[in-house]
């Protein structure tokens, strides 16, 4: 297989676009990403979109990625729809690279697109519970409004309102349960995962394309309103809208192109399996692949863009992606050694929790944060020396594993 | 590019099947295509798996190629999910064909799984209709209603119940007007696409696995209920639930498994583009990439399964992919040559007409029919020392186009 090189990436800023269609944004990602590569959309030669929710939100099913690039001109060439929740366009940069890499096509467009918000919030909340096995959960529901209905029945105090309205919150649920169990088994703290909100806050105050740029210190992120100890609203990543694009192609043609191309030294998709005893993690199963594929061990990274969908998921992420041995997330985070100026800066965009998290846009968009990086681009938020990139992008669930995992390694 | 091989392939009766989930009919194409090519799930490095409308039929958008395969034991490895309208998956076949040909990996499932009946058939038509542009969709049936009521207020007769009960058959109304242009220019009948229809259902009558196995005449064809003229009832692909699955794998693997492996000659994915006079159609575009790909010609096809969504489809099929010149569609039906046991079958599997249409699961199903022909395995609808077929999918509409086309061409 051949090497493959970034050369373009774009995106929009991610936030709340009640005004503007997935065609919009897309189109400006897209426009952005060929002007960076300095292409023509002619010279595409292949397309891939990843978007998770257009279907539930829209009723736009089936051919999402032709109805978003024809209105910007792009037609006739392959154009491939893939989703895999919030993995979505870490799996569409993954396909993008693989045409590239078997040496079917030279150059490729990797296109990630989402719109969350709606003006009936319910929908919203009805796409994120699409990520999960919907009739194993409908299942789960229903015993647990008839447990209730019993328990009322018989002059019990009802639970701690289970049952459909539930599922909105239920990816937090499964993450407070994971802090939990990280803070009786190792000793962190909230303090911790406040810290770790607190640090990508920051970063995403530097960040022109963060959704939210608040600068906010662990003691604020403790006490915004509790979503799930020990989660709170300011370690949850927020509902948004957004787009991200790069251009893929081969190193001959990047070496036309650019005197600065990234070049792609891994690019993994992982599925999570029923867990027994001792098994790996699917991060830690995914990342061990990306590592081999690259030739590289975890020390060799300069800084890293990991699927923060909360607080807590950063400090595991520490330690499933190598960069800490296990139980070490906590120490990590109190000696700044993921901060930007740090020995492994990780998030420096701001992460999911600041930048935003438009979950069909959010693995490309990791990659344009290591792209800016690597070329030097990053301005405010520049990791100085940045040679060596990870991007982590997770997705979905099922039986209590995440379903899906895009893992990424990217140098100069 | 490595050659490719199919060494397996599966599939379930396509039917009505109200009690039965994805899982479940998932589970039975992927399980024969296991048998089929005798080997274990566990020797699969990776599948792609093909679905349409999951989402707006049973809300499960996201990550279904998980939630199907986990329910099997099938984990760990990557999955990709993909969807191209009633093109989904002849899309996943040609991502498995390329994981395969990039050299990545040896050993891919591809499966295409569909459930389209609903209790409630409304949701059934919704879901079809997501397969066009579904924002431009709207805005077009806002204006016909707008222009409707503004004729009754000037005491105008109302139009031909358009509105948005219409978009049901958008797709019959796009192939009558194909049709009746086709008649026009070439002196096509109504009985062609009778002929058509009647050769289909009578091929139909003899695959076990087809949705409808009566057999009519041509007449009995045309005195079914009128679609939209010159389409009737029978000329139309019915709705339906249904998987399709086969095993794709690098030639050595398939050496050390069979002594009949197939091999995949040319694996396209076109997309439809905004047509200038003189332009070549999507079908003709994708074959000629195809045929080139596979450094064959028309002539040298044995026998095809084709898209005939309506019968007229298959018609124009004819004359788009070469198999006679632009015009003489009629003929070919007329003197018996796409007939088993004619110079060149088409659709001896019964195609969408008989068979059946569930849509995320028809191309892998057309894959599944050219693999027993060219194996010699198709019993009663055997067609005679077949060494070469072609498959032509197609998906979706945007701006008069069909949205997706994959072809594949397959060889002894």
């Amino acid at each position: 297989m051949r090497r493959v090189a970034v050369v373009g990436a774009g995106m929009t800023r991610f936030g709340k676009y009640l005004d503007r269609s997935m065609k919009d944004i897309g189109r400006e990602a897209v426009d952005n990403a060929l002007q960076s590569a300095g292409v023509e959309k002619s010279a595409l030669e292949a397309a891939v979109v990843g978007n998770a929710m257009a279907g539930l939100i829209t009723g736009q099913e089936c051919i999402r990625g032709q109805v978003v690039l024809r209105e910007m001109g792009i037609q006739e060439i392959p154009i491939i729809n893939t989703e895999n929740a919030c993995a979505s366009s870490g799996t569409s940069f993954h396909l993008a690279w693989l045409y590239v890499a078997s040496g079917m096509y030279d150059m490729v467009l990797a296109l990630g697109v989402e719109k969350l918000y709606h003006e009936d919030k319910r929908r919203s909340f009805a796409a994120i519970g699409s990520a999960v096995d919907v009739e194993q959960m409908q299942q789960i529901l229903a015993g647990m409004k008839a447990q209730e209905q019993k328990e009322k029945s018989n002059g019990e105090k009802s639970g701690d309102g289970a049952g459909a309205g539930k599922s909105r919150s239920m990816f937090m649920d499964f993450y407070a349960a994971a802090a939990r169990h990280h803070m009786e088994r190792h000793g962190t703290t909230q303090l911790h995962f406040a810290k770790v909100a607190s640090k990508n806050h920051n970063n995403g105050s530097l960040n022109p394309h963060a959704q939210y740029r608040e600068r906010y210190t662990p003691e604020e992120i403790i006490n915004s309103p509790e979503v799930a100890f020990p989660l709170t609203r300011l370690m949850c990543s927020p509902i948004g809208d957004g787009a991200a694009a790069t251009i893929l192609c081969s190193e001959e043609k990047a070496r036309e192109l650019t005197t600065k191309p990234i070049f792609v030294r891994a690019s993994v998709i992982g599925s999570g399996k029923d867990m027994q005893p001792g098994d790996d993690d699917i991060v830690t199963r995914s990342a061990t692949r990306a590592y081999e594929q690259a030739g590289v061990t975890p020390r060799e990274i300069d800084l890293v863009e990991l699927h923060d969908a909360s607080a807590p998921a950063e400090i595991l992420g520490y330690e499933e992606l190598g960069l800490c041995p296990e139980g070490e997330g906590g120490r990590l985070i109190d000696e700044g050694i993921t901060e930007i100026g740090g020995r492994i800066p990780v998030n420096p965009s701001g992460g999911l929790l600041s930048k935003g998290h438009p979950v069909g846009a959010t693995g490309i968009a990791q990659i344009y944060e290591i792209f800016l990086q690597l070329r030097g681009e990053a301005g405010d938020r520049q990791v100085e020396g940045a040679k060596t990139g990870l991007t982590q992008n997770g997705g979905g669930m099922v039986r209590g594993e995440a379903a899906a995992m895009a893992i990424h390694i990217l140098s100069t």
